[in-house]
């Protein structure tokens, strides 16, 4: 069996990415950070998921939050609200942490090589393309090359390493559709920036709004209880 | 004053580049790592020499050792000895660790967002190329490339990012005599894999038989206490 490294955040994105890599056969180790997230629900999530989708191990590294000073999703910055649909997605958000997903991915190519893995899935998606410089595909495409350049593998001959975006060129709606396809249980997922202390999605943070708005397209219910 | 992050493990190579950032007239910022090292007079050493070369700060950023499970750097294996000079530097030695150079430099790219930097120094040269495929030209110029689509300033048109590797050409003899030109006190450096219970470095491992080929060849006293 094929051992795949996927970063795994809780979220519906992230979940539905380890649903899709079991399902193509790998034997997954799912990997999820503690970057002094201000919620903690987040990794509960992740736990969640990876039980319930039978990963073979869930590691959750974590990473010195003195490196992401300055973020929103890190610091007391306030969560941005109230933003309409039409808003969404453009600009880069003030829930960005810089470099993100080249530190996630440079773990992952570590976890990778200790454990002889040549696959990395990331649930990186057309959304996220606007605002995070570090989810296009033309990012994933540079740093599969580097990773490419920069293990034993590459010097020694062995498989080429790849990094699977099976949901590049997914909407939030397709993700909904494709995530309920794989029978994922989206009632484990959690996407709330800014959760009440029930660990309740507040339903108005952009990422709640694309949640909701991605449910509502696909014409499917989210079982979340949202504040709002 | 342009600020530069700069990697510095302490040793004679990073040292030495450190020396160079601040000739240069950058503001340094020195990055260091806990990794699980099995000697910590190597993370001693990095702040010292940042200390005395006026680093603007120095961050000891802890990295979950979990990830780099299976490198005689951070385990339990033996440290290889009594390599004949004509064995050192070729082939990948039992002291590489997994990916390590990528996660090194991922965490510089972060902090180099955070702080406004434009500018990462790290000390690879042609005595590591053959041994880790990380230390590479190719590899650098991937990861710079990779770097400079994953930045905040890469999409909203900032400065270029640029990894400098000054020493890449060196021999270590070079190197030696370089740091010697730049006034860089070697004796705040440490490179041995084994030291004694002093911090004594052991001579010969193969990084202080590098080190020693080194002077020897340059011509200059190594002040360093050597076990034999």
């Amino acid at each position: 069996m094929k051992r795949a490294v996927c970063l795994l955040s809780g979220g519906l994105d992230s979940s539905t990415c380890l649903a899709y890599a079991t399902r193509e056969g790998f034997e997954c180790y799912a990997l999820s950070f503690d970057y002094g997230q201000r919620h903690r629900v987040e990794l509960e999530a992740a736990a969640r998921v990876a039980a319930a989708l039978g990963a073979k191990r869930h590691l959750v590294a974590t990473i010195d939050r003195r490196l992401f000073e300055g973020s929103a999703l890190t610091g007391s910055a306030e969560v941005p609200k109230h933003h309409s649909d039409t808003e969404l997605g453009h600009g880069i958000p003030i829930t960005y942490v810089p470099a993100r997903n080249t530190v996630f991915l440079s773990f992952a190519l570590a976890w990778a090589e200790v454990l002889g893995a040549a696959d990395i899935f990331i649930g990186v998606n057309a959304i996220d393309y606007s605002g995070y410089p570090d989810c296009r595909p033309e990012y994933i495409a540079a740093f599969e090359r580097m990773a490419n350049l920069a293990t034993k593998a590459a010097v020694e001959g062995g498989s080429r390493l790849r990094i699977h975006t099976p949901l590049a060129q997914m909407s939030k709606a397709d993700i909904v559709r494709f995530g309920a396809k794989l029978g994922l249980d989206f009632g484990l997922t959690h996407s709330c920036y800014d959760p009440d202390e029930q660990g309740r999605p507040c339903g108005e943070c952009d990422s709640c709004l694309l949640r909701k708005k991605g449910f509502r397209e696909a014409g499917l219910a989210d079982k979340l209880d949202y504040v709002r």
